[in-house]
């Protein structure tokens, strides 16, 4: 591994997994990690989320040869403008946003002549915060390395090198491509699930405590991708504007087409439709992203 | 258990499992099963999903005590007058659909003067068939009972027992209100998971394997819903038409606002809406219908 020392700013889900991550991977790497909330650097030192907890984002990322930001893609720019006199010549930024072009302007508008690669590990859970780390959140998930065209090949290489050793499977691709396919597989999903998850709880007629028994029906899986953070869907949202609205559009169109076939009474079309999308469940099993065991193995545990 | 005998009409995951569980649970209950499908009978009969597997719909209905229809909701109608001139009087005629305004009248129209009172356990996988039951699927489970006006109350309440000895938790409610309950919990949700698939696979920008790879990000959860029964689920939407559309409605509704409030860039609109549904989340972690780990304790499994 070429870098000697790493520097995390952002110390939540994201940032404290990498720094645990690194400790249990990478024992010869040093981390330092810095976040703008005290307490949240406090509790940081107390799980050792990085080797060394910094009171600066400047300190954090002094001699550092790798500086991520895991903070919300719309406060990159900003967090970004405090290390911009602190990094050494070639220190290579990069982050873990989930939207990649405005990451990529924002960080290369704040820190001028610096490396970018910008980076997005697909993982999560849908709890955030110092506790909520662990070092094996990156195992067998995909991290999407993204970097502009002028990037040197060698730097590109060097940081899918660190992804792998955290456990992770990478790929790489252009910006623009990844914010697209996120827009489908991640983007608009998560808008959805906040949609009806409000509807839900904005009806007169079902009361908040007949929707919360029946949500094993299909609206649980819904609840767990609308807890999400929200500071950081808005963010997404805000920053991956022109793919999410695109989606969004052949999303309504293809629903609007559904309901005209319950309103008509086209059983022939909804049959067509649910059998056509059964098979993609198949392949996502057979691809290893997830399990076939009914119920995920949750099993009885209440 | 006041049932000698129950009859189960239809042996797939529903009527597999409710033969299994009576037996676990009610080994002093006889059960029959019947099923339409030869090769469903057959299967059905070498994994013991019901004491004797009949070969027509009357013959397990004879001398029954509680007859259950396991069928899709579009097939009860039909299957019901099979068994028209077999039950014995006060024969209880139940069922498992999703939809239960229109099952209460199709089994009324099919079984004149039988004493109907419909249910629904509110369990499932996306699995179906003569392979897909277990003993276990109702446990702790809620299942939905709702007699008409007119249901004797003993009845009821027999049926009631019935359920919750299978380990199901059991609730009572009018017909319509359940449609109402169901749309929202269970049906849009379904309805919404089957469309953004469907709209996922008929990209051409982003390719079919793309969208696999990356489904973790959100996405996987929608085709673990939109893998379900296509029968089924076709059924449900045309039999409980009015409620969805009306949910219909209001999602829409509600997505255009926050569509817009994406395409203006209105971030507080959009993080009031997540800070919102977040709290939905933990009050069904604490009603115990699901599991607080992250990843559902799905942990690493490929």
């Amino acid at each position: 591994m070429s870098y000697g020392k790493v520097a995390i700013i952002g110390l939540g889900l994201l940032g404290g997994s990498i720094g645990l991550a690194v400790a249990e991977h990478l024992p010869g790497v040093a981390t330092t990690g810095y976040d703008a909330d005290p307490a949240v650097r406090k509790r940081a030192a107390e799980r050792g989320l990085a080797g060394t907890i910094c009171e600066s984002a400047s300190d954090a990322a002094t001699d550092a040869d790798l500086v991520i930001f895991c903070v919300p893609v719309g406060a990159m720019e900003t967090a970004a403008r405090e290390i911009a006199g602190s990094i050494k010549p070639g220190c290579v930024i990069s982050d873990v946003g989930s939207s990649k072009q405005s990451v990529l302007n924002a960080l290369t508008t704040a820190l001028p002549g610096a490396p970018v690669i910008p980076a997005h590990p697909v993982a999560g859970t849908e709890h955030s915060g110092p506790d909520a780390g662990f070092a094996s959140l990156f195992h067998h998930r995909w991290c999407i390395v993204t970097p502009p065209e002028n990037a040197d090949p060698a730097q590109v290489e060097t940081l899918c090198d660190f992804w792998s050793a955290l456990g992770a499977k990478v790929d790489t691709m252009s910006p623009e491509h990844h914010d697209l396919v996120l827009a489908v597989t991640s983007h608009v999903p998560h808008l959805i699930a906040y949609t009806i998850v409000g509807t839900a709880s904005d009806l007169e007629d079902v009361t908040r405590s007949e929707v919360i028994k029946y949500s094993a029906g299909g609206f649980r899986d819904f609840t767990r991708i609308a807890a999400s953070d929200p500071t950081m869907w808005r963010d997404v949202f805000l920053n991956n504007k022109d793919a999410v609205l695109t989606m969004l559009q052949r999303f309504t169109e293809d629903l609007t087409a559904l309901q005209r076939a319950i309103r008509v009474g086209d059983g022939d079309t909804l049959f067509e439709h649910f059998a056509r999308t059964r098979a993609i469940r198949r392949s996502i099993i057979e691809e290893g992203q997830d399990d076939a065991r009914p119920d995920f193995g949750r099993g009885d545990h209440d």
